[in-house]
């Protein structure tokens, strides 16, 4: 029962190319058994690697948090990158890359002298048209009941997919998740930004609560670089419905409005004229960097 | 890099009866990318499934809870680990059985029309002598950093590990949990309990906030029934620490006395007089298992 796609897709293992449908790991690799790996997924745009180095050195940091050695180093990742995106013949989309701490024996604590597995596959996103989704979402909130330590981009991610799950039950576009203590932190996959009265742009610090996504990084220079204000400082769930504007960003959506929240309009619940200018700021930056890459 | 077995083990995959060195599951197997499954610890005792009803009713609760459809029935369920036992002329040991949600492209939300993928393998866990770990083990505290439904027994066990790691790495038996407001929860892979200054014996209740274990049910059931006083109540790390005694559970541990916790001793950190008798209280309630089995 494994999904089809539209021609055969190459995936990587452990360093081997193969048939998508073929690619397969070992049931005791602690991923499996333990969700004891990170990841990224880095955006494809005109066969260009979007943000390659943040991408490198945000995994880097996700693999020290939990002690795994890089299985090869960010030289060779990148030539893997290359590869797959040149068998692939890909042009646009995302590319999907998990590193978990090897196979071994079933048992809680790090096992000794195991390589890490690396794996790496295509999605083709078709949803997206330029880097930023121009339709206007929705959201709810739910409690955030994820552990504390959502600054590491790791695969223990059940309580995103269940909170994911019952915002697309609900036909919207994502779950924000709300703190015990009232604080809006980040949506199932994506970071949540409002905009308040004074036009300033809000949201929640990069600390052990959320994690500190690379778009949302751009964003937030590109804000910065163009007199924007930003301030990265929690606010509450009410703060939000209140707000003159709100939107998420992610890898996969770019800059994307949240019109509607829980049922209730954000202000006029169109695409307001700081998350514009940011779309169209992001864009720019996109294409900046595609240019120098080809120069 | 896969783990050496002194001989061909055979585990199951997914229908399949294979060599473990070739138990493979697909990369985009739920399990793999999002911790989207659940499992089960079983112990092997004289060849006798212990406790088999109640795991296969917390399996039940663990899925549903997850809205995860059983990939077989319970009978079958029973029949697969018949035959694994067979096939690895099995008698004493543990079954670990995993069940997520499926193969489909990585997508937070659940995909429509999977398969749940099964998978089992044993362990031989040599290091226990009887039910009952005999040893005096030690412990650390930690901070409890996990997600908020602690009762699910998911795969996405990332901060058990973790605490794990770091009470192996100073050569503690268990890291026992403490959540925000200073109360004991669990430890990384047990429950915990500690005698008070009454003889009451004390262990978190079976909330969201911990994971509800057999062996746990079976020990107070024991108890009760043998007259000794025990209360489900939430007790602090300082409590713990004047305790007149300790001890943590688990299919894998049986009952095990704790002599020591951050450094310091429960009492006069020996085997207590509570924790030798539930040791022997369940020594004798595995045996009365086994022998309703064969008569």
């Amino acid at each position: 029962l494994e999904p089809v796609y539209p021609m055969p897709k190459i995936s990587y293992v452990n360093g081997r190319f193969i048939n998508h449908r073929d690619a397969f790991v070992h049931i005791e690799d602690r991923g499996y058994q333990f969700a004891d790996g990170v990841y990224e997924v880095i955006a494809i745009h005109n066969g260009l690697v979007l943000d390659e180095e943040q991408h490198m050195e945000r995994l880097a940091r996700s693999l020290a948090s939990l002690r795994i050695d890089a299985p090869v180093s960010d030289a060779s990742l990148k030539l893997i990158i290359q590869e797959l995106l040149r068998r692939n013949k890909c042009q646009e989309g995302a590319i999907y890359l998990q590193i978990t701490r090897g196979v071994a024996k079933r048992n809680h604590e790090f096992p000794k002298n195991v390589r890490p597995s690396l794996v790496m596959t295509l999605s083709k996103t078709p949803e997206r048209h330029s880097m930023n989704n121009r339709t206007v979402g929705t959201a709810i909130s739910l409690p955030d009941i994820r552990w504390e330590r959502c600054d590491i981009k790791s695969i223990s991610l059940l309580p995103n997919i269940l909170a994911k799950q019952q915002a697309v039950e609900g036909k919207h576009t994502d779950a924000i998740l709300v703190n015990d203590e009232g604080y809006v932190t980040e949506g199932s996959a994506t970071n949540v930004y409002m905009v308040d009265s004074k036009g300033t742009i809000l949201t929640h610090p990069a600390n052990h609560s959320i994690l500190g996504g690379i778009t949302r990084d751009s964003v937030l220079k590109v804000a910065r670089r163009n007199g924007l204000k930003v301030e990265e400082r929690r606010f509450t769930l009410k703060e939000l419905q209140n707000a003159r504007e709100m939107f998420i960003t992610s890898t996969t959506k770019g800059v994307m409005p949240i019109g509607m929240l829980d049922g209730k309009k954000i202000a006029d619940g169109k695409t307001g004229p700081v998350t514009t200018q940011l779309q169209s700021l992001y864009d720019d930056y996109v294409e900046q960097k595609f240019n120098e890459a080809v120069a």
